[in-house]
């Protein structure tokens, strides 16, 4: 067999780091179920048109082929790729059974996606995301543009107590700074955003004169938008400030006032319902090309240089047949990313790699049967077993569970038998009809590592 | 936008089908580490010299090919291939992590595979498979030949309650057919096995024929090979009964006796631990010709024409690197094929397609904060609760909720409300803080549809 090597970009947990992993995406989707989303999976593949229509992504898609295809032959398959994300499967999803859904429609969804890009530190070429959305048919009411990002730091904060470091979600609203820009009299609205975007790469004094240079920007103009893009907070006062660098500026617009309307409404119930989590950022212009409202990211505090964990935003058009649009608000974890921070940086472990709680020993194979009668008893209780392997001698049965972090070893006799707790060295007789582990046992935890 | 189109091949499930399929999916993962399995995942794709290392699988494999990989340079990218199965992964896994894994490893893999195979009922070009393993570096106990099946009976055993028909697990060992045949004298084992194959298909004469003409069989052997694919059953009594054919036939060898203490072993813990499930089948060929011990197929009574939907079976060489081997034995259960009748036969449904028990209505846009206060309190109880989109009037609200499955819908008012039950249309005061749901309307459930 060829040396076997890990593919990079393809990562893979060996078993306790997938207990780490499995125990993100349950609770997860214990959150979204909380919240009523329901939740769908999409097939990987979508027609490689509509995996480009939006054009830039096409350098990231992996495109597939079947071996066996007839090359001489007209090639009767569309042409498919893998999806890159979970909106546009959603967007088609949506428009495939819109008579079969009720809107608004809230979905979750944790899949893996793949991107054919190089691979990084957090970035990976298949990865797992959880994405919730909802999505209206002809309308979507603003309030869940409040919503969502709550119920991702809901999710995001279930996890505080396994060590999850504390999430901070910055949030900006397209009409805010479409309306500023405008009511400077600045209408590349695009070109303004991509050159904000590079604040953090190339300073202010780069971005402004990039500004001027493409956008046509007075050197006033271009200071105002670096004065909007310095604005962040957590409360009301934010939207004041923003209104009070317009009036300064003659900038105040109709659209401006909606957007801050929004951004104020969004703020002001998260500091009731998420105190010190959501943030309004000004700086954020990343998404603002193609969101039409909110946009939200979201860094791991002190991990901050891992870039957003979570992202999204509002669509006024997720998707659309021509005759119906629908518009959609959501978010999307990158579930990868998170996990693969948590283990490499030893800030979260498992407290065993398997779920067994025992494992009964074998005093002979003659009395195997023995031995698997305890194991049944116990789990038809709920309780996760595992048999000895061989009947080995008691010292190597014990060290075959203490090598996989199993706390008990039962040993069977009489009626019963004697169960050891192998940390304590603790032993007792027991039923194997009534006894349980201690709560904390039962199945494996996902605990601070520190 | 395109006209849109379901891909055939690529099955999707609506929100209360998604509701079936993710009961299945918890109930074979909590059976599965209810019995020590730790639960993996592998990589969706593996390189392609590795998918095709069998050989006879070439023609289902979809290959990758980055859009914008460089046609002129050289292609840096080891050719890629998504994986048709989940024992390749894995035994690669094992060859990976082997100086991290603790052997006999116990896994549980539930994943998407693909196949470029033409689509039919039951067939997918995209599907999810269940399966588990036990690998041993070295060695494996014949044991475990015996637990995994009846491990796979009672994951399957615990959907009978929902609504799936009972199945059959059909078991045979290489070992028997193989010392039987020699015993006979017809050293072409494959060929043999490759023929009996063929009996549902083209009727016992045509087999035979088969076997004289390809095997090298006199017709008094190719009639001894017939009889012993007619014996079956699910006690000792097949044991004798392939022992007096093969004493008949003067056919009796030492492999023969081996094949005959598992198979024994097999069908009598299976009589005990799970009456009437398995069955010794001496006409199941399928896969003998790579498993190298038991091999396990399984039918739905009533539904044998969607043919197996849980196969597996012994690998003396699971993987190997040249020094270490590992012997590994196993079953895969067809999750999409197994939902997908479920689903198309009518014979289980969801009791709604939302997570979500309680509908909290909203009086008016200003008080939507009294109902979210509501829905927090309830989700804190672990009470899975959606808000309504707009304060329509109550009609449109109760509306909502019931087009949804939605049982309950909370009006707030005071300290807390009133709470209805919209299918007996009963209405009492409730207090948010204590009020629970019935148990069996707290979350979806999965029940027979008829």
């Amino acid at each position: 067999m060829a040396r076997i090597a890990p593919l990079s970009g393809f990562p893979e947990w060996l078993p306790d780091g997938r207990v780490v992993e499995q125990h993100v995406l349950d609770t997860l989707r214990r959150t979204f179920e909380l919240h009523g989303f329901a939740g769908i999976e999409t097939r990987a593949v979508e027609p490689l048109d509509q995996l480009l229509r939006k054009g830039e992504t096409s350098k990231e898609v992996y495109v597939l082929r079947r071996l066996q295809a007839d090359p001489e032959a007209p090639d009767n398959d569309k042409q498919l790729g893998l999806h890159f994300d979970l909106t546009v499967p959603f967007a088609r999803y949506v428009l495939e059974n819109a008579g079969r859904l009720t809107f608004p429609f809230k979905r979750f969804q944790i899949q893996k996606v793949w991107r054919g890009e190089r691979p990084q530190d957090g970035r990976f070429r298949e990865f797992a995301q959880a994405d919730i959305d909802v999505v209206g048919a002809g309308e979507l009411p603003y309030h869940f543009e409040v919503e969502l990002p709550l119920v991702m730091a809901e999710a995001l904060g279930r996890l505080a107590d396994v060590g999850l470091p504390p999430v901070r979600i910055l949030v900006n609203n397209r009409k805010v700074a479409e309306g500023f820009y405008r009511g400077l009299g600045l209408d590349d609205v695009e070109g303004v955003l991509r050159n904000i975007d590079k604040l953090d790469k190339i300073g202010p004094d780069a971005v402004a004169a990039l500004l001027e240079a493409e956008c046509g920007a007075t050197p006033e103009q271009a200071k105002a938008c670096l004065a909007l893009a310095e604005i962040s907070g957590s409360d009301a006062s934010v939207i004041d400030a923003v209104r009070a660098l317009a009036e300064a500026n003659g900038a105040v617009t109709e659209l401006l006032e909606t957007g801050l309307a929004e951004l104020g409404a969004l703020v002001e119930a998260a500091a009731v319902r998420a105190p010190g989590v959501v943030v309004a950022d000004l700086k954020i212009a990343r998404g603002l090309d193609y969101y039409t409202g909110s946009v939200y990211e979201t860094v791991l505090v002190g991990h901050e240089g891992l870039g957003s964990i979570c992202s999204g935003g509002r669509y006024d058009t997720l998707a659309s047949d021509g005759k119906n649009t629908y518009p959609g608000v959501g978010l999307s974890i990158g579930v990868s990313r998170l996990v693969s921070r948590l283990l490499s940086a030893g800030l979260v472990r498992a407290t065993r790699g398997v779920p067994t709680a025992v494992l009964v020993a074998v005093t002979t194979e003659e009395e195997r049967a023995a031995s698997d009668a305890v194991a049944a008893a116990l789990r038809s209780r709920g309780i996760p077993v595992d048999v000895a392997p061989k009947a080995a001698k008691f010292g190597k049965q014990i060290q075959f569970a203490d090598r996989r972090g199993i706390p008990f070893v039962w040993f069977p006799g009489g009626d019963g038998g004697q169960v050891k707790d192998i940390r304590s060295g603790e032993q007792v007789e027991a039923d194997a009809a009534t006894w349980e582990p201690p709560a904390q046992d039962w199945w494996p935890r996902v605990v601070p590592a520190v």
